[in-house]
């Protein structure tokens, strides 16, 4: 995979992980360390300060396995280190990094909640006090490159969205003129890295295996950003019942969404919507009718497996979608939009 | 635990088990070992014929470890063997065995789909195939005691259902006068014990660990019967969308249902709907709002964990359940609807 | 399963289990609800204090339900609340409590390590420090009945040992004089819950999940009991090698012990040591030399299962083990040691 | 990461694989789609003949997915079909393939246990039956590239070990005139995958989550290769006691080691004996003394982790090593080994 067209003379970009010891961090890095463009040239870690990164990424080439977590704080000289910037670091906590950096001109892709939703009365309502940093809301860009490439392609400020939003809105929104607006009822299966790397007794493997939970109903924190951009590819407002599940798996997100129909469709009429939306995208792979996602086709990658069936008893639309909750829906996806951002061909250190 | 009431001579009924080298199978034997009052007098199955039970159910009593497995036809003297009768047998092969046992009078609970649903209709557009015993329709009653109690007194033919529909109509039948009768979507996560003790590919451990997905859609076998009691229950045409999925577990069954709400509901009004029903139930666990069913709570168990939610937003009810696909979900709660056909008390060798 | 012989007089023992939020505790509180003697009547727990036993453990009957936890130090007025404890509490913290309810005359069954090494020395060698209380060292008795069933009928201190003492120290009992002294090597596999229930980043399910990994060599604290029971059934000095596992099960200890024969033994002959051992023991399983203890059969049991083998090629002995970690490893266990201290059947309240 | 010096105008090589519905050669798919110089070209399958790659294989590149399995017996024209042929399939079924493909002149990597033992007499004993093609055993060459590295850059037939004689050559070579020749004990942990994927009633999900066991002692198929190139190492005959344990994972295999030392050892010369030997291969990443190999660290890796411990007590030294058994294990090191026979740097493909 080389990089494409725009900027040929684009050789190498000094890149930063800010917050590198949690799963989006670690992903992140084994992404990056093969990455022939972003060169990982500073990583933070208030966990793991003054580690080596060669202990929490195996398999490094050496030069980058000696390289050490710093800790490092939102005012600290961090602009200095790199020029783009990948914040991994918990919602609330990235806004004041992402000010900081972006005064200084550099490109932010943030991986928290905190740019996701354009407006700030809806991140108040989702989140509980008011945004951190709403003058910057305005040039950040939704991290879906199916949806938004390019306006991605102009931005320095990458709202990248997590799992749930991924695995909803790409299946979705080719069909939001198809269904009624209010009857989508969407049920998620999560594997538990999704949840991150903390030190919850919940997270412990004796609560977890052989167990299985739904959770965060009937309002989860993404629901803000989901009805956003089902809205706004709607024209109209979306409201989405969302149900999500935690299952004894690490990586993996399988989505089934129901909705009804507003006229009838066959299978194969549905499958030639997806086909028409996303059969060039290189990461989105559309299924025939008669094959459901798994979560195991696409664990380790960016790719995400759509398909769509129809249940003709109840005239509802049935969609399933599958990804990596640390890949397409989180980590290689933020490194796609990055790509972009960087005149990159989006694939560039993703296949 | 002890026999109740009516019938308090009852010391000892012979009982047998046809089919148990499956899931289900050795689950009955598990349960039937400690069980007062049903004892175990003649085991039979192909795969197994000729060993001892010990081979396959660990920690039982040595007088029943040693009885060996039978390999017999529905033709066989069957009858003489015992009173009660288990039939743990493929769907479809079930009914021959059936046939022959009522017509010596004996007890059957019948553990496949094939005396479930009461409209013979119903059962070929489901099965694909004529009823293979529509004379004995009649007599069968659908085994979940909480719905069908009087009934199951009476029969000595019992239809004990699976554990998707077990774990769908328990949480709705109290709400199905409070939903719109074309509005219920279910989602249903499933532990692989649920496909039973098959040789087939798809259930090899390499195929499941780390895995999911969606299956049987729009048109899973066992929605015939549970939209037969939703409707018996509303006393009008209940249609259902049902998707379920497939997570790397063993035993455990968790469902999501959502509906709207034909007038709005409180958390507190919805969990009183369920108190109200089954507040008293020796074997349905009616969660607070605020707490949700989990798979493990209920393992090994013949308990149902049910809870009630409401989505204000969108104005659907939220209901949940988690109950044990080999338990609850199967031969616990048929050995519970056996209880009450032989006059004893329900909780007998299942507490 | 009912108390047996010496004292038929004995109807009900109040019981306290002290620290019960980890996974010890709560699996006591699993068996005790059961137990026709040992009545619960106190539990305590720092981090629980105030919540019902509801909340932990399920499926309890009503009147255990309420029970509330109780945040309780050794000072406080333990003693009057109960005749029989069970300390689930880490080790170096359970001294205290036993002290002060020995000197108050209590019955104490200690699962923590503190009284199962009768030298102090050997204490300090493993644990660093001194031993915190010695003077109890002479009336503690090492809890395994098929070992020491005379002692633990006199006994108001048992030293309940923990899952990879009983599962070497069983097997190789009966052959300590077949083997050369110096030669035993044993590896053991333990699921997670031999670790206890805390808050540590290793216990993640995203840690342990797809993993596994040797760890505390080339000396586990268990060293000291293992050695210490194996010598004296020897009569002479016993030294181990021995390397435990973790691996992603959660209940479960699988054990194997290699060991140089003395003199040529066959299969058979293996056997029968075996057998003459144990065979009448009611929670020893002796499997024929082609069958091998697996962690399934005795899951949520209080059984352990046994075989032996011999390499011929290299003149060892193999010795299998099999128990569940919180079971014969650990809660049942320390009841069964109980029930004779108290004169029942030892199978009391674990069939 | 380039092709290397010897032969620089070597673009590409036609290659087979033959036998790829099974673990071992899908995962062959997966690097192979990624190899720059060998370009797959035929793939064989009995089961799934006139299938597409893609339907098996996830995320190839088109033109390799619309690649369609064949069945191919020994006696077809395969020769024609490429220059470079991985056997996947069964020990015993390979041979006949050898034989016809050698004498063609081409290539031939067999991943099962034909060409392994040197000695037809070890192969007899091991396997039950005359050697199918002695004639070939004098070229066949051990396929561990760190051992046999000069003579694989001469050979056209690799014999590719499996998983567990890996995992216990490797780290034991260094060390074999360190310990006394009889005193070897291994244990090994293994995924389900070195297994194969076979319609097996034991393989199924049911029978392996949440249970363990060991199996195949005292001897295992696979202890002839393992002495054969320990005693080479060593110049003396090596005897070894091996037990394979069955994990519930899918992918990886821990082996630990145990040997008592003719003279004493410290950790830290220990170690330097792993780091002279194996300081500077790619592939083998020794760890310091105070770490342990873990299986998730070289999950779909061609990575092997080491590391050296002493048992001072016993005098006795503990080595570890963690590989993937379809990576180091089987199907990467059988392409690390084939890029030494055709000159190229053994890292092409594989970092």
């Amino acid at each position: 995979m080389v990089p494409q067209g725009e900027r040929p003379e684009l050789q190498s970009v000094r890149t930063a992980v800010v917050g590198a010891s949690g799963y989006s961090g670690q992903e992140l890095l084994q992404y990056l360390a093969r990455h022939p463009v972003f060169h990982l040239s500073f990583v933070t870690s208030r966990q793991n300060a003054g580690q080596p990164l060669s202990q929490f990424v195996h398999g490094l080439p050496r030069e980058l396995g000696v390289l050490t977590f710093v800790d490092a704080a939102p005012g600290s000289d961090l602009a200095g280190k790199a020029d783009l910037f990948f914040l991994a670091v918990p919602h609330g906590t990235a806004a004041p990094f992402a000010v900081a950096l972006r005064k200084e001109g550099k490109t932010v892709v943030d991986l928290s909640a905190d740019f996701r939703t354009t407006d700030p009365a809806v991140y108040k309502e989702f989140y509980g006090h008011e945004h951190p940093a709403p003058a910057l809301l305005d040039e950040a860009v939704y991290g879906i490159p199916e949806i938004h490439r390019e306006r991605l392609k102009q931005t320095k400020l990458i709202a990248a969205p997590g799992c749930f939003p991924t695995s909803i809105i790409l299946p979705l929104v080719p069909f939001v003129k198809h269904v009624e607006a209010d009857s989508i009822v969407v049920a998620s299966l999560t594997g538990v890295s999704g949840a991150g790397r903390k030190l919850e007794m919940r997270l412990l493997f004796g609560e977890i295996n052989d167990n299985m939970y739904a959770y965060s109903v009937p309002k989860h924190r993404h629901l803000g950003e989901i009805e956003q951009e089902l809205s706004l590819a709607a024209g109209k407002k979306i409201t989405v019942t969302f149900v999500p599940h935690l299952v004894p798996i690490h990586r993996g997100m399988l989505t089934t969404i129901t909705a009804r129909l507003t006229q009838s469709l066959t299978d194969g009429e549905a499958h030639q919507v997806l086909q028409k939306a996303y059969g060039q995208e290189p990461f989105v792979e559309v299924l025939p009718p008669n094959q459901l996602p798994e979560a195991r086709s696409v664990a380790h990658s960016n790719r995400i497996q759509i398909s769509a069936r129809v249940d003709a008893r109840t005239n509802r639309l049935l969609l399933f979608s599958s990804l990596d909750n640390l890949g397409k829906g989180n980590a290689s996806q933020a490194i796609q939009a990055a790509n972009l951002a960087f005149g990159l061909d989006e694939r560039t250190g993703l296949a």
